[in-house]
């Protein structure tokens, strides 16, 4: 087996190319042969394979054994194994983000209870003030 | 505005490396400057600061005004269209993978019938080569 962060640093190269992206959102509809995944692009079939090869080799996808045709199959395994690394550290972010925020409305809450007792204790002087 | 599909390629790529995701997982708990972000590693700190050049230019990582110290905080958006990406694709693979298990087990289920049928109808003549 593969230690998590080398499968890890594949799986995000393979995914920082365009063109890798666009195969695994066709493949993510359905199995498809090389020449039916080249279709779309404006690149040779042997462009195409290169970037196979990169989606095979991070496990992203895998080949059928039905002869000839050979299709392109996604494995969607890799691919939660990329979110679950991001959204873990999302959420421990959103978690101190949510207790920042919670300690900034306790404040703001004290800040303005402290105000409004200034103002209160104040009210006369501004009125005399204000007459002047 | 960049093109999204730049900022996708930018954002996996910067994933691509276990010494940035460290670092990203180390800002997910709060804000660091660049000596406290690079004391886990074993390298220099300029090899951190290109690293660290790297997630900037990705717009995972932004530098806080705080003068001298510059702590480096998380941009958690691009970690979120990541994960959007991703979750699309893996959605549509899932739902097709579930219309396929249930035309699977339709299919299952009739051929059992079948298998059935034939069996209680095929009774008798069973039982008569079994005792020939």
């Amino acid at each position: 087996m593969k230690p998590t962060g080398y499968t890890l640093d594949a799986t995000f190269a393979a995914l920082a190319d365009p063109t890798r992206r666009a195969i695994l959102a066709r493949l993510a509809t359905g199995d498809a042969s090389v020449t039916e995944l080249a279709k779309p692009f404006t690149m040779s079939q042997p462009a195409v394979s290169k970037h196979l090869k990169v989606l095979e080799r991070a496990g992203l996808i895998s080949r059928s054994r039905e002869a000839q045709r050979r299709p392109r199959r996604l494995e969607p395994r890799p691919l939660g194994e990329a979110t679950d690394w991001i959204e873990r550290y999302r959420r421990i972010w959103e978690g101190n983000f949510k207790r920042l925020d919670a300690v900034l409305q306790e404040l703001k809450s004290k800040e303005r209870k402290a105000v409004d007792a200034l103002l209160e204790s104040g009210k006369p002087k501004l009125k005399k003030r204000r007459t002047r």
